[in-house]
């Protein structure tokens, strides 16, 4: 079978098991999440003796350190693959949710209802646990889900969506309800972004050349959870205390994060008192600061910084740091290099701060808190897909109503138009 | 200038409009908007003159008569592009809603606000009318806009524009917030379509083949307003006084329109009851009837109706009747055929209603109702930029709301992640 067959076939099986998907009661979609996370618990010694293979594979070809933690699984990693399938269960179902309802003068009832997405495609790279995350969250959702994870983790991939797929067909729910692209053919990823008839949104979840190639070659619409590079703006006014302790935590509590603070704004009249003793608490936790020139002049070791670094998501124990002359300057920055991520302003005077959380143009936008807040949980969602960096349908983190859409439900008593 | 650097500059300066235009009070909007209106009342015989050039190309182009309808402007269609920018005016300002707002047990307090999605392109045929329409609706959301109209209509286009402009400029407003795309070049769409970083969503309205096209070559995200087959299914237990009613308003009143029946589905058990009169009743409106085989035997001139038929929008006196035995063929026929536009049932069982209402997969779902209420106005949206097939961000009729998205304003009081 050719792979524009191969993958029509399986996009059209995930297109009509989203139709059964779909209309499933919250109990049969918590059932079914139930006996995925039992699947994985008894056949632990067969994800991991598969995901051996992966690292195994991985080590020959020498991958990276950190390519290879992201790809290893190991008890602990396959309790909390469990743990967060059980904690799905019991997360709100959005789907049948009334948004809103209204009645129009000539007595139309409109009832505006969350209803399911369809068929979601996740295009991934090498961690095996966004497998069974991806898959809990589409199906309480009420989604069909197609996944796409790295070939370097595909017997892993495989045997994970195995076990999820025998814990569908036990409860009595079509397994193509959850799809995995098995091929390791280049072209896949190609082929199934024109199966516009059959997928409904695509989400990539990876880095810059994955997006890229997803969003040039998609013809399905895709929500991208792109790079972040988050600043943090002390103003001349901020209590600068505060400020040290909220830059220090959105740098240094987990660098390797999305919305960790990539770059550090500092007004002109605070730089000197603030600066001095950050950079040596930063130093000092490992951080490499590298600074305009004003920066430079208020620190030890500080490396020039260039607008490729400004430019850059370090995802790592490094930062920028640019002294500024005003909010202006900020903001420009900011508009400039910011990728509508997280964005945070330390301050006293809320009129800065309104202007500063009005003018940014950035998924969520802080005032006296650490950008590290951007994330599902903490927001309360229970859940997250990831953040979405793009501006229709969602922005910012994702959780299961935003895996959602809508449809009017409008019911009469033989209204005409006239 | 080349194409690409022409219509590079043509959207990084709507991308530099729009973060001003995101900004403005109602009271601005509105101020330039009531200019927009009286400036095409003030330069109504340039318009005009314009449009004679362009009605004139058309006919020397032999082109239909109802395209040449289309393109055409004169007093009465100016004086409704006059009405429909006022009556933006009066519409509530989306931007700066608070959609929810919530606080987190660490005291942070979570704010999803409404805000501008920035930069809308706008790629549409040869109504004239199409340029203010959505100039307005674009300014009034927040965006700034890009329109690139049919070629056959660049006069016109170009007349509207410069007054539309001219309003902006007396108002102090940026100009490049309603831009216009004036090279007749074919390219120019698909050379728009890749200018990721400066447009936020594109909007076609027009035909499949336009609409193809885009949904083909962008790389922005695209709301389609996709053809609209919409079905009536008439159950077993309707009230079929009502349901004659209904069905003849959804195709007679405007036959012309998306929300326009182009397929009825009669239950066998009142096929003869409520198709013999209806079908006499619909032929005396002029209705052409391709029927099914039983539906050919209950009246006289019914074509024999084709699956081709079944896939066409008629947008004319044209019905397609299909007699089937159960509403589950009802709804199999319509998962096939429906464009997941409008949909509705006929009946007086509770049951029935319910079960299609919840399976039919498309914008909006109607029970004893019209499919031509699927509108703006009609839902009370007050205004509508069109009617969405997609699922993706907006689904059904687009209003103001529809055109914007939001971000999450958070604030804290030193809050950090641990």
């Amino acid at each position: 079978m050719s792979l524009l067959a191969e993958l029509t076939s399986l996009a059209q099986q995930a297109r009509q098991a989203s139709r059964i998907v779909a209309q499933l009661s919250s109990e049969k979609k918590n059932a079914a999440l139930a006996a995925m996370a039992e699947g994985i618990l008894r056949n632990q010694k067969a994800i991991l003796a598969a995901n051996i293979k992966d690292v195994q594979a991985a080590n020959e070809e020498h991958k990276s350190a950190a390519f290879i933690d992201r790809l290893t699984l190991d008890a602990p990693r396959l309790a909390k693959m469990i743990e967060d399938l059980r904690a799905v269960i019991s997360l709100p179902d959005p789907v049948g949710d009334s948004i809103k309802a209204w009645e129009r003068p000539n007595g139309l009832r409109i009832n505006k209802v969350r209803v399911a997405l369809g068929v979601i495609a996740i295009i991934y790279e090498s961690r095996p646990n966004v497998t069974s995350d991806c898959a809990g969250l589409c199906l309480k959702s009420g989604n069909a889900v197609i996944l796409r994870g790295g070939k370097e983790s595909l017997h892993s991939n495989t045997a994970i969506h195995r076990v999820l797929q025998e814990a569908l067909g036990s409860c009595g729910l079509p397994v193509a309800g959850i799809s995995l692209v098995q091929t390791t053919d280049r072209e896949a990823i190609s082929v199934l972004l024109r199966q516009r008839d059959y997928i409904d949104l695509v989400i990539p979840r990876g880095g810059e050349a994955l997006i890229r190639l997803v969003v040039e070659q998609s013809q399905i619409p895709v929500i991208k959870h792109y790079k972040g590079i988050c600043h943090t703006y002390v103003d001349e006014s901020a209590d600068l205390a505060m400020a040290n302790e909220v830059a220090f935590n959105a740098k240094v509590q987990r660098p390797s994060t999305c919305n960790a603070m990539e770059c550090l704004l500092v007004h002109q009249a605070v730089a000197q008192r603030f600066l001095s003793p950050l950079l040596k608490r930063l130093q000092n936790a490992g951080v490499e600061i590298r600074g305009c020139s004003r920066t430079q002049a208020l620190g030890a070791h500080v490396v020039p910084a260039t607008d490729e670094d400004y430019a850059t998501e370090y995802l790592d124990l490094k930062l920028s740091v640019k002294v500024v002359d005003s909010l202006d300057e900020a903001l420009a920055h900011i508009a400039r290099f910011g990728t509508k991520h997280s964005e945070a302003i330390i301050t006293a005077d809320e009129r800065q701060a309104e202007r500063f959380l009005r003018e940014v143009d950035a998924a969520c936008v802080f005032h006296n808190a650490s950008t590290r807040f951007t994330d599902g949980y903490e927001f309360g969602l229970g859940a997250e897909i990831g953040v979405s960096t793009d501006k229709l349908h969602a922005r910012g983190p994702m959780g299961l109503e935003e895996l959602t859409t809508y449809k009017y439900v409008v019911t009469g008593n033989g209204q005409l138009r006239t």
